[in-house]
C-alpha cells in the first residue's frame, strides 16, 4: 500500500480537527501551538491500546473509538480537569476507508461532547494499535490528586460498580449478551461533570480503571492511610444483580476494570456541599467507607462483621 | 508475562522522570500536570515509530532511542520552541530487561542533554512500537510556521543534506559501513539552538523529515509561492562525496528523508542578523535559493542554467 492512502487516511481524521478553544495552530505544520489560560496547569494522559491484547482485533470501530476516548478522557476526569485537546496516533495494518470513516464519525461525536478538538497525530502502517493523549487545563492547586486522602474522610464512588467486567463476561460467555451491561463495557462514559463540580470538595480521587480494590489501593498507599468499606453499600446495578449471584457480583464490583466510574474521598464538613454540587448531574453517588488511619483495605458486611476480602474475590497486587 | 514485569518496565522508566521546569506533578496520579509559563504556547507534534516499517527490529535499543527522541524534538526545534517534556508510549513484545535498561539510558541521556523530563507514558504488550510526544514551550506570536514564506526571501539549511539516506544505504549496501555516514542515520541532531536562534529573522521553517524537495514544498505549498534551489549551493559532506558519484549525492540531498535538518526562509534585511544570531552555535548554514512568485520548485546549476528537477531524482509527490 502506497504512502498516499496513509495519507488520505490522515486527512480523513484531520476533519475532526474543529477549531476549539486555545488553538492557535492545528494539523498541518511542524507542531500543533495550544494556549493553556493564564493561571491554568495542563493536564495530560497517555494510553495505548493493542489489538488481540486490549481489545478484540474485530471489535467495530465505532465502539473502539468511543470506549478508548472515554477511558482517556476518564483521566482527565479523575483529575477535576476540563478536557481540551487530543492527540491519535493510530497504527493500522492497511488503509480499510469503511473503517475509518466509522472510527471517525464515532471519535468526532465523542469529541464533541467533551467540546474537545483533534489537534495532532500520526498515522502509520503496522500491527493494529491506537495511542491517545488527552490534555485539559485546571487552575492552579485544583487538581484532584491520589495523595490528599486523610483519616475520617468518607469514600464515595459514582453510579454502579463492575458492569463493565459483568459486561465483557457476557460477551464471551452468553449467546445472548445483556444490552446494558454491554453497553457498560463498550461505552464507558468518562465522569467529567463530576470531576469538575469536585474541585474544592474532593481530598483525592481516582478513575475506576483496574477495579476499585485496585484504585482506591491507589488512593490509600499514596495518601499513607487505610480504609474499610462496607460492602452492602457497594452500587450495583439491576442488570449485573439480576444476571449474576450476590457473590460473583459483589466480585465484579471490587475487582472489575474498566467501569470508568470515579472513586474519591471527602472530607466529612464538605459531604453536605458534595451533595448540593452534584445534584442535577445525573450520575448516582454512593458514599461506601471511610478512611481510617491503619494502613490496608478492609471490609465490613451489612451486619457490621469483618469480611476476609481476599475470600470476596480481592487479590492483593499493588 | 505476567502484569508486573510490565509495571517493572514502567518504573525503569521512571527513573527518567527527573524534576524539570514546570512539572508540578509529574508519573503516578491519573495525569501530569505541567505550567505553561504566562505569554507562551504549547507546541506539541507526535510520532509513531513500528517495527519493521520505521527501523529494523532489532535495532539497538539506545540507537532507536536517539533517533526517535531527536527526529520527534527537530519538529519542535522547526517551531522555534523550546523542549520541555516527552511523554513514551511503548509496546514491547516482552519484558526484556536489558533491551529497556539500554534503552532507558540512552534516552536519559538524550532527555538531559535537551532538559527534557518524561512526564507520562504507558508500557503495553504487543508487537514492538514507540509513540513518543513532544511538548514545548514559545512566546505567544514567535513560533515559526510553514505559512511565512514571501517572495524574495533567501532559502537557507543548517548542516549537510543527504547524509541520513547514505548511511542506510551504506548499512544495508556496503560491508565496511562508512561511520560517519552512519552516525548521521543513528544519531540525527535536532537543531534546537538553530530554532531559538530563528525567532523573529525567519518567515517560515520546516525540519527535513522526508527530503529537501519535499519539505521545502511544503513551505512553498503553505505559503502559496515558489522557488528556485541552485543545486551547486547545496552542502554535501565529504564522505557524501567521497562515496558517492556527484548525481548521486545530490540525489541523496534533494530526496533523502531524515537528516533532521532545518530548512528555513529569512527576508533578505535579515540575513546580516542572522549571521549573527547563528554564529557560534557550531551548526553550519547555507543559502541555497530564493523564494519566488512563480508556483513550484525549480533549479539551476552552476552556470545558472535551469536543470530539471526530475531527472535530478526528485519524484513530485505534494
Amino acid at each position: 500500500m502506497s504512502l498516499s492512502e496513509f495519507a488520505l487516511i490522515g486527512r480523513y481524521l484531520q476533519t475532526l480537527a474543529a477549531s476549539a478553544d486555545g488553538v492557535a495552530l492545528g494539523i498541518g505544520d511542524d507542531c500543533a501551538l495550544l494556549r493553556v489560560p493564564d493561571g491554568q496547569q495542563l493536564a495530560i494522559s497517555v494510553a495505548t491500546l493493542v489489538a488481540a491484547v486490549h481489545f478484540p482485533p474485530d471489535t467495530p470501530p465505532d465502539k473502539l473509538a468511543r470506549r478508548a476516548l472515554n477511558a482517556c478522557v476518564s483521566d482527565l476526569a479523575a483529575m477535576g480537569a476540563e478536557p481540551r485537546w487530543l492527540t491519535l496516533a493510530l497504527t493500522l495494518p492497511r488503509a480499510d476507508e469503511s473503517w475509518i470513516a466509522a472510527f471517525a464519525s464515532a471519535l468526532g461525536d465523542e469529541l464533541e461532547g467533551f467540546g474537545m478538538a483533534l489537534v495532532g497525530g500520526d498515522t502509520t502502517r503496522g500491527p493494529l494499535s491506537l495511542t491517545l493523549q488527552v490534555h485539559g487545563v485546571i487552575p492552579v492547586g485544583q487538581a484532584l490528586c491520589r495523595h490528599g486522602a486523610k483519616v475520617g474522610d468518607a469514600i464515595y464512588v459514582t453510579g454502579t460498580l463492575g458492569d463493565a467486567m459483568a459486561g465483557l463476561d457476557q460477551l464471551q460467555h452468553q449467546p445472548s449478551p445483556d444490552g446494558a451491561l454491554l453497553a457498560r463495557f463498550y461505552h464507558p462514559q468518562a465522569r467529567v461533570a463530576v470531576g469538575l463540580a469536585l474541585r474544592g470538595l474532593a481530598s483525592a480521587a481516582i478513575d475506576i480503571s483496574d477495579g476499585l480494590a485496585a484504585d482506591l489501593g491507589h488512593i490509600l498507599a499514596r495518601s499513607g492511610v487505610g480504609a474499610t468499606l462496607q460492602l452492602d453499600r457497594l452500587p450495583l446495578s439491576q442488570p449485573l444483580r439480576r444476571h449474576y449471584t450476590a457473590e460473583q457480583a459483589l466480585q465484579f464490583a471490587l475487582t472489575g476494570g474498566e467501569d470508568f466510574e470515579l472513586c474519591f474521598t471527602v472530607p466529612a464538613p464538605s459531604e453536605p456541599a458534595l451533595a448540593l454540587a452534584l445534584q442535577g448531574l445525573g450520575v448516582a453517588f454512593t458514599r461506601i467507607g471511610a478512611i481510617e488511619a491503619q494502613a490496608g483495605l478492609r471490609a465490613r458486611d451489612a451486619d457490621g462483621q469483618r469480611v476476609n476480602l481476599s475470600t470476596a474475590g480481592y487479590q492483593h497486587f499493588e
